[in-house]
């Protein structure tokens, strides 16, 4: 199964893709840039298109998308609202699956403990993929990690499914 | 000219579309609904369609859509970030400009000030329009609002730039 993680953001958006199976393996991940001197509504549209062609080439089975509850204030809430819904649409559009993980559950699922740091992550998603280097940024990390919770997520899933 | 305004949210989405010239006349309003049944993504995906309808449909010139950035808490925050984005979107998606305005400033606008409640916001609507019923919601009325906020706001700034 092909996971695309996204880490919501109306300035950078992280995403990551992972395939699952016998073994997990990364496809790609970056960052989306949009200037913060646009417009909102120029760097909504950037996002949106960017994702849409993510979508497109990289074609994910499923979509899993970080959701930050607490710890954000109201300002920001309603910028990673607008962030999240552009990554929603994009995927409900190509009838892709979404999930939504908060940064604890992803932490959890990763590092093993719900408050590790970005730099514990990232070590972590490198050892997960079996990559001695990753040459991006926190935020495309952010990502790849959101993707291999929610392939944990579905692994447990099927094993309760099947009674293993 | 013709604007389109937008009162947020996910599960209500309110439109009303006024024309502005010598006078003001409605052109339509309404709802659009999204079960809170329905997993968001598929919210969504109903509300962006059903909105790029409406601006396919009424084709406005400008779009004005309420922001609310105080009294709401950061749970309710992220649900009108993604039904704002969703506005936002499918606006500028069809190059039309998109303007932003608290709710007191549609307030103020419409009834001459910024506490005025739902009740008074639609008579002073109904006066506007010239309209004896209006047999739409709330959701519809404030959307209303928003739109003529926005056509006023535009008379002032042409009579500001033409020095009158």
């Amino acid at each position: 199964m092909r996971v695309l993680g996204i880490d919501p953001g109306t300035v950078l958006l992280g995403y990551g893709v992972v395939d699952g199976g016998a073994s997990t393996t990364l496809v790609g991940c970056g960052v989306l840039k949009a200037s913060p001197r646009l417009p909102v509504e120029r760097r909504l549209c950037t996002l949106f298109d960017g994702v849409c062609e993510i979508i497109e080439s990289f074609r994910p089975d499923e979509v899993a998308i970080e959701e930050p509850f607490a710890g954000v204030n109201v300002r920001s809430a309603f910028m990673v609202g607008r962030a999240q819904a552009l990554a929603i649409l994009a995927a409900a559009r190509a009838g892709a699956p979404v999930s939504y993980y908060s940064p604890a559950e992803v932490k959890s699922h990763v590092s093993g403990y719900g408050r590790g740091d970005k730099a514990q992550v990232r070590a972590m998603v490198m050892l997960q993929l079996g990559l001695k280097e990753l040459d991006e940024s926190l935020d495309a990390t952010d990502a790849l990690a959101v993707a291999l919770c929610h392939l944990q997520t579905r692994h447990v899933e099927r094993r309760l499914a099947s009674g293993r």
